[in-house]
């Protein structure tokens, strides 16, 4: 081991993600490697795809992990159901909703946007009303849990607009999925994507996608090809599905291996006891902030459990509040992200990470660095 | 840790990848994770950096591992250097060569291809006819050593030829890189690709990239946004270099730990050590298949020494042989790719697989399973 390894300092994550990683993730990652066309790996494949939908609530048959970040799971969401001229709704009310729009606009989608005020969650009859006047649209895409504001956007009313017009239902569910309920079938979300490093507590490099009937005749139906070949779905499905699993791309081994440890995880919890832990030291959280005087960016009712945003205080140098908080307690906390830098801190409380006793510890680092 | 993780058997990786990884590794990607803009952690991207200029040969700025696997490399360096209706022109002889014209082709370039035979080497001269009568092309690809056939191309002097039409050369490095030598700034190639899980020895997941100056300024002087945003190093390149670190997406923090654990593994044998101790093992390899009355597919002269293909001997059900190999000797040797299916074995002899001991087991095995 180099010193540049073994001089990592663990460090409580309490940003935006990564999350802390699950001590038997680790252990995962550490497994001995397999050709990604051995038949043992292919049933750790397997495993993984019931372990996702079981996290992500869908049958779909299409749910499998991509061999990128999260954002590499909004890429293939967007360029497999995608097609030249195709007319596009974003919601945006945040830095992964711009995102989106990027995306869609770079393959050549006609891009519609609803924007409304960060901070703040959209409210289901501005959306029916865009739906109304300026639709139909291919595919409508929202952000479920806003990691760069805090906000938790209404999917579920939004889906019943959305599917009521034969539109695409496109959710991104990075920071959601794994720390509060996401249910694709119930909810009629035709694409979702997620992330490993955020409430599953693997870290980065890996992006649960599924996909709905409706979504993969949509990709079936295309009429040219999928313009990026890494993410072409259409070829990826042979590989995790049928008896043939055809090689696209050598799969990422030992990641996949933790992503399954960290479903394994999750899900010997349960999923209720992960969701009222989270949602238990996230109100320890807002408790602790109120005492110190510090509050609350987002609303009470359009708050998420795991990512929590705090107006900075008047005065206070935040970098260095977050560097002091790195160098001399070992904690990581966020910064805002776009045009809210300078404007708030993020403290994620995300899988692993969202403990009782990690939350008394940065509320005590708080208190010291902003004494 | 579950039992589908615990009960995994060790196996001897000799397919065309991945190939055994280094214990060293395996400690790396199991370090404590950190943020993807701790400063410490960002000493560690700048180590990774530093290391893969030295294995690649380059002193080129834009050095940096993508966060994919090999064919992701393969994806970037295409979308971020053609535009729309750009001349490009492709060699084949192998499945890899194939996916560059399949990639190229997604992304709307003007695709001309030179084949020749697969198993055969290009003859600098029939390129320079191809230039002549065909160019100028905006750029030129090849693979250097072909994973499906097991044939090494001469990059050096087809460089030559390219670079006196001005043509960007790109090069598929995948298998060769760590393993034989690659001197990208020598061979004057402007887009070179790698992967983590051949000669590295680390687990797939990651696509070491460079870039010449030559293909820097062809990426800012585009008329057109690179049309995959997670790939685009235009932004990608604000992350990995200068002062302000700009988070593009949370990059894959353990995996990027084991290519640094990797990358250090062979720097520290050397590189010339390392490449020579892949030629001993391959001559090892040729003899004792010869003594077993197997033929080698490839003329010596063309031949890698990390990836051998096999001439199927008469009469032999060649998935059985390697169904038994890994069930009764836990060895995993590859098959023929594309249309070389059912006509050669690959026995792959990359870097910490390439060891004498190795060698000596895959031999007795295959004795065992073809008598």
């Amino acid at each position: 081991m180099t010193n540049l390894l073994s001089n990592i300092t663990p460090t409580l994550l309490m940003g935006p993600g990564p999350s802390c990683v699950f001590d038997e993730v680790y252990a995962a990652l550490a497994r001995p490697t397999l050709g990604h066309l051995d038949p043992y790996f292919i049933s750790i494949m397997d495993g993984i795809k019931t372990h996702l939908q079981t996290v992500i609530g869908t049958k779909n048959n299409v749910t499998l992990p991509m061999s990128g970040t999260g954002s590499a799971g909004m890429e293939t969401c967007f360029v497999n159901l995608i097609e030249k001229g195709d007319k596009v709704l974003v919601l945006t009310n945040g830095v992964f909703g711009k995102r989106m729009e990027d995306i869609a606009a770079r393959l050549g989608a006609i891009v519609d946007v609803l924007e409304c005020e960060w901070g703040t969650a959209f409210v289901p009859a501005n959306v029916e009303e865009q739906l109304q006047k300026h639709g139909p649209y291919s595919l409508v895409a929202i952000v479920h849990a806003e990691t760069s504001t805090g906000v938790c956007n209404p999917v579920q009313a939004i889906g019943k607009l959305v599917k009521s017009t034969g539109a695409l239902f496109l959710v991104d569910c990075v920071t959601s999925l794994g720390g509060m309920p996401v249910t694709m079938d119930a909810w009629q979300v035709d694409a979702l994507y997620s992330g490993t490093q955020k409430c599953l507590s693997c870290p980065p490099g890996l992006s649960p996608v599924s996909f709905s009937e409706q979504a993969v005749a949509k990709l079936l139906a295309r009429k040219t090809k999928v313009p990026n070949w890494y993410l072409d779905l259409s070829m990826i499905i042979n590989y995790w599905e049928g008896k043939t699993r055809a090689y696209h791309h050598t799969a990422p081994i030992n990641m996949l291996y933790g992503l399954y440890a960290a479903l394994d995880c999750v899900l010997q919890e349960g999923l209720p006891a992960v969701y009222e832990r989270h949602l238990a030291v996230h109100k320890q959280l807002i408790a602790g902030l109120e005492k110190l005087g510090l509050a609350m960016y987002v609303q009470p009712e359009h708050r998420l459990p795991m990512l929590n945003t705090i107006t900075l205080p008047a005065g206070v140098d935040e970098a260095k509040v977050r560097q002091r908080l790195l160098r001399e307690h070992s904690i990581e906390i966020g910064a805002g992200l776009g045009p809210l830098a300078g404007k708030i801190w993020r403290i994620g409380l995300m899988g692993h990470t969202a403990r009782a006793h990690n939350v008394e510890k940065v509320l005590a680092a708080l208190a010291a660095c902003i004494a």
